[in-house]
């Protein structure tokens, strides 16, 4: 079959799949529901078809493994759970990939086993924790995760056993002998589409900052106080986000205000009290650090400037994960032998590698998508560029082998 | 009796007036109310202490006379009816100053009748349109008002009939022989305070813009849209609000962004659309429509330069009011001949005094209030500072008296 034939077949089964959803209009399966039940045993029926030996394991993941008898596994892997009215390829792309590509390896002989993983909650929409699926194969499931409450007030052991699933074995599903993992997925941001070029390698995975900044001010009639004897609280945010922005471009990380909130907002007050968020990320953890502290002390210099009153507070942080040197090199030799141009990129957005990165080198593969856009329903891959990333990984999986 | 003492009886009678309130915590009298119309008997029963034939128009506004005979008549007036939980002197200290400075002249021959008028509505709160009471005397109230429906449903109309009043007879209730306005209200801005002076003459009433500025770009996710590729709508507001403030400070206006909406607002999400106001006020039209412009050009060579789309769309203006020159000048005497600094200030606010100004020479006093604070329960007035006004004010009626 031609790869163009292949990415067509996987275009189908992420059809099929995207039908398969909590709601009737949009996509969205969240770990445990009846659409997401459904689902998995929809992605195990065709990992059976694939000839691997599955279950469905005590996390909800559905696990098709082809054993070789080798001492060591190889992982390939994405996420089948969404976000609430999600697009079609974020984390399935690289589930449906995974068993079409393990399915062509058929007759040939492999030093290790292979495990394709379609992994139950990469989102962590229901349960307001990430990674609930691959945390539990690395071993990094904590029990206290268990008595999380989603907004009906089931708790995640209980919609653990809705599923017919036991928490106490949960330890079982842990996976000792990692040869390596692998994983593809949309790259849910514009560059690869703005160089119109299909597919790249994920060289790290970004370490990310989550703080909330409160400006405290004076509230005031809009008419009545002076210019001059104000304490704008919008003022002093207006200022701090453009000297995130500005330092963000200067450093060349990111960094984003994405949520602000004036309290008691009126037009006709001068603004008392404003909170908003800061995102920044960052490859690389001392330039992380230092941003940090920068933008810390450009929001207390404008605070000094114009009388207000400054709260900073680390909502959330992680560590940037540097993908692995011996994998990452044999993906972009298989990129250039397939060839295509070789863009390496760091990812912004968070992915099950990360865990995995704990107990097993990683490497990760891009695919395009339609203006970078994700999590919406207007995210869109072309089916040529599928068929690239097959050709790419087919290489990569052989240079792998042999190497 | 001295100014104190009679500072002291008006400070009485204002928490007198503050107790009668629709909720027990604050301070809420809404046009129409039980509580409005408990407190709107109250003054009438003060002004028939005060020796004035009293009624309550069809519009709900208190009306003390004192008929000497004469073909004109002055109008000392402010307003009873309150925003949601607000402070004791916004209105209430105006109308209650008038009735002790009318009665104070008893024994006076006056060349003028006087009529003291307590305003029902100047804060619109009930059906969003100011002004209801000046505008009935000053035969400005437009019938189309009768349809405006509170947030239950209750139209204007039927409010008025509630209180047993006839809309039809409405025109009974303009004044047509105006021989002058005057109006004693607090500053509701920081001036007189941070000068420590009891109070200023009104030369103007600001004129008014009230617009709403949309920004809009591409929303995106914050962790993989590189800083070069994003439409951050956020980022453009925060140009903007910048903008505004400077160009404010710069050309001795003032202009405020109170109010700000991140449509889908998340930390890892870029804004790909905001929402503001903006608030532009002046005592020159020219100053202010120029300011519109100016500002307008500002955003759209922002939202050009940010690749963002630009919608402004003017919700609300008024023109400047001008206080009378000659009422002005009596007021400025009284004020130098009662042995006080005269500062002249341009009210932000919007009062009675606008709607009168359309038929009758206007003039206003202010008095300072704490901080400039208005509109919220720690608004606070000093009784030497009443008591200053009130010599003040003896003063000016003499002045008009004999001019």
């Amino acid at each position: 079959m031609s790869y163009l034939q292949r990415a067509a077949n996987i275009m189908n089964r992420i059809d099929t799949l995207a039908a398969i959803s909590e709601d009737a209009k949009g996509i969205t399966r969240t770990f445990g529901t009846p659409a997401f039940i459904a689902g998995s045993e929809q992605v195990m029926h065709w990992m059976q078809e694939a000839g691997l030996d599955t279950h469905i394991d005590n996390i909800g993941n559905v696990r098709g493994r082809w054993k070789t008898g080798a001492s060591s596994t190889l992982v390939i892997a994405s996420h089948i759970d969404t976000v609430i009215n999600a697009g079609k390829f974020d984390g399935p792309l690289g589930v449906l990939m995974a068993i079409d590509i393990v399915q062509a390896l058929k007759g040939t002989t492999i030093p290790f086993n292979i495990e394709v993983i379609a992994f139950s909650d990469e989102e962590g929409v229901r349960f307001h924790t990430t990674y609930l699926g691959s945390k539990t194969v690395t071993g990094a499931f904590d029990n206290s995760l268990l008595d999380k409450k989603d907004h009906n007030g089931t708790t995640l052991k209980e919609a653990i056993e809705s599923m017919g699933k036991d928490v106490s074995r949960l330890p079982d599903d842990v996976i000792h002998d990692w040869q390596g993992y692998f994983e593809i997925h949309i790259e849910q941001g514009p560059v690869l589409y703005d160089s119109n070029i299909p597919i790249a390698v994920v060289t790290a995975i970004a370490g990310q900052k989550r703080l909330s900044v409160t400006f405290k001010g004076m509230a005031g009639h809009a008419g009545t106080v002076p210019m001059d004897s104000r304490q704008d609280a919008l003022c002093g945010a207006a200022a701090f986000i453009l000297a995130v922005e500005e330092y963000a471009v200067t450093h060349k990380i990111v960094a984003t205000v994405g949520y602000l909130q004036v309290s008691n907002a009126a037009s006709n007050v001068i603004p008392g009290e404003v909170t908003c968020s800061l995102d920044i990320r960052s490859a690389d953890i001392a330039t992380l650090d230092i941003a940090g502290i920068a933008l810390q002390k450009a929001a207390a210099d404008i605070c000094e400037q114009r009388q207000l009153h400054l709260e900073w507070q680390l909502i959330q942080a992680s560590k940037p994960v540097a993908c692995d040197r011996v994998m990452s090199g044999l993906l972009k030799h298989a990129i250039t032998g397939s060839g295509y141009e070789t863009v390496q990129l760091v990812s912004g957005a968070g992915h099950d590698a990360v865990p995995v990165s704990a107990v097993s080198p990683v490497c990760m593969l891009f695919v395009k998508c339609y203006k970078g856009i994700s999590h919406h329903p207007s995210e869109k891959v072309d089916v040529e560029d599928i068929a690239a990333a097959l050709k790419v990984s087919d290489q990569f999986m052989l240079n792998l082998i042999h190497y």
